[in-house]
C-alpha cells in the first residue's frame, strides 16, 4: 500500500490496483486475480510467449482480464535472472517491473532509490554483484511486454480434462484449501477424527508444486545406473525404476529403459525417471552424475511436459528392494524413500540424509524431532512428506518442543521398550499354556530375536500367521487378541531422534547428552548447518570461528564445539561425522552402524544450507561438501564401541589428509568471505586460527585412530 | 500422636504428654517445656550428672518442672551411642526409651517390634550392625534415670549474668527468634529495607550452636604450625592465630601461644585457637594433623569451656594476612574465612573448599550459586555464613534456580564487565579533560591493569585516593562522582559459580556447557558427592558404576560422566580435578590457576558426604579422599591452557599409579558395600566393570599427560 502519510494500520487488503504473479506454476493453484480493480494492472512472470498464454491461461483467469479491462504484462524475469547470472534471483527485476507499471513514484526516482539500496545492502560482496543487480533493475523496466486480451477471453470455458480429481477427502478438503491459502474458511469440524493432532502421511505427494526452472533430463545411453542421482536429491524427486517384463510391456511410449545391469537384474529394464512437478530444479542430481558424459541435463520445465504422464506410470510400477541389499548405495535407491517432496529449499543439504534414512527403516521407524528446518520441511501443515509403503507402513513422526526432542525420543524408546516387555509377558504366559507346540517354538524364536531388526521380522511374520485362528484355550485366546492389539510393536523398532545444531549443540545439549549417556538403544541425526537455519542464521556452538552469522556480525570468535568428541568421551556411544556429497559410501555405512549398535548413537551431518551463501549455488550442495572435507574444513570418522570388543581402536578416520585450500574452501562462501569485505583484520585473523585449528583437530583425530 | 484408630488430622500439636530433648545445648536456646502437660514426661539426653542439673539448667525450666509435677528423666544417649560403636547415632536409644516411658504400647511388644524393624532395615549391612542396634534399644531403656526435683526450683531465679546480649537488631529481631521455631511471629514490618531478599551477612557467627560431642584441644607442645588443621575444617572454627607483643600480653590467663615459626614471623606468637561452640566435633582436624604426636586431642565440649572466652579474644587480634604469601597451604590460612560456622553437615567435604575460595578471593568475590547443598550451606536463612573482613568487604551471594546457575553466573559476570568497561569509559573522557597530570597516570595504569587482580588494587586504592577531593572543572567533577558510584567496581572482580554434581552434570550441565564455550572469564567449582545430597541422594551422571543411590537400588549401570574430559574439548577452558584430602597443594595451586586464568576454568573437587555411608565415619572424610585417589578411584589433573602457549603440553596428571586396593576403597562405604548384599551377583559384576574402567581412565590420562 501506498500513501502520500505513513500507512500504520496493518490490515491485508481485498481490493487492488496492481496484482503480480512472480511464479507461473501458481495461475493453476491460486485464484490470482481475486480483488483486482477493474482496469487495474496485472504482471506475470512467466516463460511463455504471449501467443502461448491463450493455451496455458486457466479460463477463468483469460474471463477475468478480458471482463475487467485489466492492464496485462508478462515479463520472463527467470531467463534474464539467468542471463545476467542471478541464478534463480528475479525479485530485482520484477521490482523494477513494478515500479515501472504501478507508477507509485516517478520512474526515473525508483530507480535512483533502488540503485542507491543495491549499493548499501551489497557494496560489501564485491562491485560484480553491485553490476548485475543494476543490470537486473534496468532490464526489468525493459523487457515488460503488454499482452493485448483478445476479446474471445470473455467467453472462455473449462476445457475437459480439468475435471476435479479423484482425491481422497484430505487433500480435497484441507490441503488444497489451505494451499489455496483459503485455510480460514475450512470449518472445524473438517478436522472430526485428527483431534489429537494426527496428519495423514504421504500427503505432500499430491502438492506437485512445479517449481523448478530448469528439471533434469535422462540421457539414457549415458547412464551407467549408479543411483547416485537418486541418493542425493532433496526432494526424492528422481529415481531408479526396474520393470520386469510384463511391466515395460504396458509402459507408455515416452518411457524408454535401458537393459538393467548387475548381479541378478537380468530380467529387468532399468529407468531413471524424474518427477518434473516436484523437483525444485537444484542441479545435484546431473552435478554428481559420474557418467563420462553426463547422463542428466538440465532442460526446461516446460520442455518436459511427457514425464509427468511417465511419472505416473512409475507410480505404479512394483518397488523392487528385494534384489540388491541396501548395504550399497546403488541398492540402497531401490528401496521406496518413506520421505519425499518436502518444502525444503532447493538444494538443501539436509533433506538428502533423512530420505536414505527413510529407505533403510522407514517401515518400522520412529521419529523424535526438534523444532528447526527438519520440523518444517518434516512436517508443515497442510501436507507431509513422510509417506508409506505399499503394505502402508512408513515412520511415525512427531515433533515436541525445540528444547526436549532428545528427552521425548528417549520417552518414545522407553514406551517401546515397556510395550515389548509386555509382548514378551505374554509371550511367556502363553509358553505355559495348553498351546501348540508350534507357536511354542516361534514364540522362543522371537524372543530370541526380539532385539535384532531382520530376525524379529521374520520371527513376527511366522507369529502372526500362527496367530491368525484364534486358540482353543479361551484364556490362551484372550492373551493373543492382547498381542494382536500390540502387532505393531512386534518387529525392531528403530527409534531416530532429528535435530540442527541449534538443537543438538545448545538448546537441546542438556538433554541430548543425557540421553547418550543412559545407554539406551536410540539414534540421533543431527544436521549441522552450523547455523539456526529454521530463524534465519543466528549462531550457534557449532558455527566454526570465523564464519558471519546473527550475532557474529564480526565473525565467530571461537570455534566449533566439538560435540562428537565430546559424545566419545562416554565410551559406549557410537559417533559418526559424516558428509554425504564428501563420501556417499561413508554415510551409508555410519547410518547402518549406528542403527545396528545396540545403544546410543550420533551422527552429525555437514548439510549444506541457503545461510552459508554458497557462491556457486545450492545445486553444487554436494560438491561443497566433498571440498569442505579435501580442505580438511569437515572431517569424516566412525566411533563404533563395537570394535573395542575384540580389542581394535573404536575411531576410525575416514578423511584422508587434507590437499585443498582451506582458505579457498572458505571464500567459496558468502558467510566467510563477506567478513573480507566488512572487517578485514579481524578476518585475516580469525581464518588464520581458524585454519590452524582445523589442522590441529585433524592431527588429533589421526592421532587417536593410531592408538 | 497415638490413638486406637489411625490418625489422619495434619496439625502440628500444642499440648504434650512427653516431650524429648536429644541435644543439651538447646536448653538455652529454645522454650523447650512450652505445652507440656501438668503431670506429663520430660525426657533430657545430656552429658550432665543430675546433681549437675541446678547449675545447668535455666531458671524458667527448673520452675516449669517443679510447678508442673513433671516426672523428669534424663539418659546419657551420646555417651552410650559412643560405646557400643554407633558413633553420633543416639536415635535408637532415645526411640527405646521413648517407648519405656511413653506407655503407648506395652514396651516388650515395642522393643520387639523394634527389634524386627531393626532386621529388616540393615539386615543387609551385616549382624554386626543389627547388634548394635538390639544393644541400643536395651541400654535405652536401663540406662534412664529419674531425676527427683527439688521443691526450691520453684523459685529459681535467672542469675545475673544472663542479660540480654548487646546484638545487632537482626539477630535479636529475627535471627533468634527464627531459631527458636518462633518464626511466624515476627510481624512483615521487621524485613523493611530488605525487599529485594537480601540478609545480612555474618550472622551464622552469632548462632554459636554448641552442638559438637567432642571438640579438638590443641597441644601447644606438639604442634609443627602446619596450619592444615584449618585448611580442612569445614566449618571454619579452627584458626591460627598470630599475635604481637601488645596482642600478646593483653591475652587471656589461658591463651597459650608457641613462638611462630618461618620467615618474618619472629616477632609474633602462634597458637591454634578453636571456636568450641561453632565446631561440629567432626575430628577431621585431629586426624590430619601431621604432628609426631598429635597437636589435636578430642576432648568432651564440657571440658573446653574456658575456650569459649579464649575464642572471644582471638577475634579481636588482627587479622596478619601479609606476612606469607597465601601461595602455600600454611600462609592461605592466616587470611580470614569469609565462609564461617555453615549448617553443613558435620565433616562435610564440600565446605572446605568453598571456605577456601573465600580466604583467597572472598574480598572481592560473587558468587552464583546452584541449588543444593551448597546453596543450603550457603545460604539458609535466617543466618549467613559468607561474611566481611574488617574493610567490611565478603562475597556477594546469590541463588537464583537449580538449572540456570551457570547462565546466573554469566549474566553476573557479564553486568560486571559491562559495568568495569563504563568505568574505563568515563577515565578516557576524563582523560581529555583538564585534570591533573597525576590523575592522568593513575587513569592509564588502572586501564592497563584492571584485568589483574592485585595490579587493580593497588591502581584503584591510588585513584581513590586522588579521587577523594572534588576536581575544579565541574564536568571532569561529576564524572568522578559518577566513577565514585561505582567504586566498588575498581578491583577485578572474581565471579564463581558454584554448585553440585546434579546441576552441573545434569540438569545445568547445557547452561554450564554453553558458559563454558563462551570463553568468558569465570570460575566453576563443582562439588562433586556423586549423587544430589541435598535432596536424599539421587543418582547423578556423575554417580559411579556399581554404587547405590536413589534410582539406582541394584548400583548404577554406566560409568561416571567425565565432565572434565569433556570440558577440556574446548582448549580453551581451564579444568582441573581435586581432592583436598588427597593433596592440599594441588587443590590449592588448581585454584590459583583456575582463578587467574583469563577465561572459563571449572574445578571438580571430589567431596565425601554423608550419603556415602562412610564407614570410618565423617571424621575421616579428609583421609577417605586421599584413599580415593591412591586407589585410582579419583583422579587428579589440571589442565590448563595457557601452557600451550610456550608448545607445552597443557595436561598435568597429578596423581599418582594406584598402589592401593580399588575394590577395597569401595568396601568403604556402605554405598558400595550394601550391594554385595542387596544384589551378590550384580555387585561382583559391576565392581570388576568399574575397577577396569578406573585403571582405563587413568591410562587414558597418563598418555594425555604424556603427549
Ligand atoms: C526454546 C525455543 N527457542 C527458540 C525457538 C525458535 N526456533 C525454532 S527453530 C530454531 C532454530 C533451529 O536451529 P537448528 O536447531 O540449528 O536447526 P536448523 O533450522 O538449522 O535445521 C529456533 C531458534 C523455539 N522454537 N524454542
Ligand atoms: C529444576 C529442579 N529440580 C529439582 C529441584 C530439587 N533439588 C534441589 S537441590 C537438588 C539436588 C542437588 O544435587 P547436587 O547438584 O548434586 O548438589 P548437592 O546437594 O549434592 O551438593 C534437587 C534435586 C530443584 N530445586 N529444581
Ligand atoms: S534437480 Fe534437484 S530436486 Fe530435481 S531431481 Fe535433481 S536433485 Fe532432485
Ligand atoms: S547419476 Fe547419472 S549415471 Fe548414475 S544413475 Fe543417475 S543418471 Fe545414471
Ligand atoms: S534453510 Fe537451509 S537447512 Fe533449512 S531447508 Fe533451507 S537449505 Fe535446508
Ligand atoms: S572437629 Fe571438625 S568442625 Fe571441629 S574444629 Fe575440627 S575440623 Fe573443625
Ligand atoms: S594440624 Fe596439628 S600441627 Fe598442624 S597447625 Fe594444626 S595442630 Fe598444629
Ligand atoms: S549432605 Fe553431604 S554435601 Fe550436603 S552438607 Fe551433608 S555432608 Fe555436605
Amino acid at each position: 500500500r501506498f500513501g502520500k502519510k505513513q500507512i500504520k494500520s496493518t490490515y491485508l487488503i481485498s481490493e487492488t490496483d496492481f496484482t503480480a504473479c512472480h511464479n507461473q506454476s501458481y495461475v493453476n493453484q491460486y485464484d490470482l486475480l481475486k480483488g483486482l480493480k477493474k482496469g487495474g494492472t496485472f504482471l506475470f512472470n512467466c516463460q511463455w510467449k504471449a501467443e502461448e498464454l491463450e493455451g496455458k491461461l486457466p479460463a477463468g483467469m483469460k474471463k477475468y482480464l478480458a471482463e475487467n479491462n485489466i492492464e496485462f504484462y508478462i515479463i520472463d524475469a527467470t531467463d534474464i535472472a539467468q542471463e545476467i547470472g542471478l541464478g534463480n534471483r528475479i525479485n530485482m527485476i520484477m521490482q523494477a517491473a513494478f515500479f515501472k507499471l504501478s507508477k507509485v513514484i516517478p520512474l526515473d526516482d525508483a530507480v535512483k532509490y533502488i540503485k542507491d539500496a543495491i549499493e548499501k545492502t551489497y557494496g560489501k560482496k564485491g562491485e560484480k554483484i553491485v553490476n548485475m543487480n543494476y543490470e537486473a533493475v534496468d532490464r526489468g523496466i525493459d523487457a515488460l511486454e503488454k499482452v493485448k486480451i483478445p476479446d474471445s477471453w470473455k467467453d472462455a470455458v473449462e476445457t475437459a480434462d480439468v475435471v476435479e480429481a479423484q482425491e481422497p477427502d484430505y487433500i480435497k478438503n484441507i490441503l488444497r484449501v489451505v494451499n489455496r491459502q483459503e485455510g480460514d474458511t475450512i470449518p472445524v469440524s473438517a478436522f472430526v477424527g485428527a483431534e489429537d493432532g494426527t496428519f495423514p502421511q504421504g500427503t505432500a505427494a499430491y502438492e506437485k508444486r512445479g517449481i523448478a526452472v530448469n528439471v533434469p533430463e535422462w540421457q539414457s545411453d549415458n547412464c551407467i545406473q549408479c543411483n547416485q542421482c537418486s541418493y542425493v536429491c532433496p526432494h526424492a524427486a528422481i529415481r531408479p525404476i526396474l520393470l520386469d517384463k510384463d511391466e515395460a510391456g504396458g509402459a507408455p511410449q515416452d518411457f524408454g529403459t535401458i537393459q538393467a545391469k548387475g548381479k541378478g537384474m537380468d530380467g529387468f529394464k532399468y529407468r531413471i525417471q524424474i518427477s518434473t512437478l516436484d523437483c525444485t530444479g537444484c542441479g545435484n542430481c546431473a552435478e554428481v552424475c559420474p557418467a563420462k558424459e553426463k547422463a542428466l541435463v538440465m532442460k526446461p520445465l516446460s520442455s518436459q511436459e511427457k514425464e509427468i504422464k511417465n511419472w505416473k506410470f512409475a507410480e505404479s510400477v512394483s518397488v523392487k528392494d528385494n534384489i540388491m541389499s541396501d548395504d550399497t548405495v546403488k541398492g540402497s535407491q531401490f528401496k521406496k524413500p518413506l520421505f519425499e517432496f518436502s518444502g525444503a529449499c532447493a538444494g538443501c543439504g539436509e533433506t538428502p540424509y533423512a530420505k536414505l534414512i527413510t529407505q533403510l527403516y522407514g517401515e518400522r521407524m520412529i521419529i523424535a524431532n526438534a523444532t528447526g528446518c527438519s520440523s518444517i520441511w518434516g512436517g508443515s501443515a497442510p501436507s507431509a512428506p513422510y509417506t508409506t509403503n505399499s503394505k502402508g507402513q512408513g515412520p511415525a513422526w512427531a515433533n515436541s518442543l525445540f528444547e526436549d526432542n532428545a528427552e521425548y525420543g528417549f520417552g518414545i524408546a522407553s514406551g517401546v521398550k515397556q510395550i515389548r516387555n509386555k509382548i514378551e509377558d505374554y509371550f511367556k504366559g502363553l509358553s505355559e499354556m495348553n498351546i501348540d507346540g508350534s507357536i511354542k517354538e516361534a514364540i522362543i524364536e522371537w524372543i530370541s530375536s526380539r532385539e535384532d531388526a531382520q530376525a524379529s521380522r521374520e520371527a513376527s511374520e511366522k507369529l502372526l500367521e500362527l496367530f491368525k485362528s484364534s486358540f482353543k484355550d479361551s484364556k490362551a485366546d484372550a492373551i493373543r487378541n492382547k498381542v494382536l492389539e500390540l502387532k505393531d510393536y512386534l518387529v525392531k523398532k528403530s527409534v531416530w531422534v532429528f535435530g540442527g545444531d541449534g538443537w543438538a549443540y545448545d538448546i537441546g545439549y542438556g538433554g541430548l547428552d543425557h540421553v547418550l549417556a543412559s545407554g539406551e538403544d536410540i539414534n540421533v541425526m543431527v544436521y549441522d548447518t552450523e547455523v539456526y537455519s529454521n530463524t534465519g542464521g543466528q549462531a550457534s556452538k557449532s558455527t566454526p570461528m570465523g564464519a558471519v552469522a546473527k550475532f557474529a556480525a564480526s565473525g565467530k570468535k571461537t570455534k566449533k564445539k566439538d560435540l562428537g568428541l565430546m559424545a566419545m568421551t562416554y565410551g559406549y556411544v557410537y559417533v559418526a561425522q559424516i558428509a554425504m556429497g564428501a563420501s556417499q559410501r561413508q554415510t551409508l555405512k555410519a547410518i547402518r552402524e549406528a542403527e545396528s549398535y545396540k545403544g546410543p548413537s550420533i551422527i552429525i551431518a555437514y548439510s549444506p544450507c541457503i545461510n552459508h551463501g554458497i557462491k556457486i549455488g545450492m545445486g553444487k550442495a554436494q560438491l561443497r561438501q566433498k571440498q569442505a572435507v579435501e580442505s580438511g574444513y569437515w572431517h569424516l570418522y566412525r566411533y563404533n564401541p563395537v570394535l573395542k570388543d575384540d580389542g581394535s581402536n573404536p575411531f576410525i578416520l575416514d578423511s584422508k589428509e587434507p590437499k585443498e585450500s582451506f582458505r579457498d574452501f572458505l571464500m567459496g562462501e558468502v558467510r566467510y568471505a563477506s567478513l573480507t569485505k566488512t572487517f578485514p583484520e579481524i578476518a585475516e585473523e580469525l581464518f588464520s586460527k581458524a585454519a590452524e585449528d582445523a589442522k590441529e583437530k585433524y592431527e588429533k583425530y589421526k592421532a587417536m585412530a593410531q592408538q
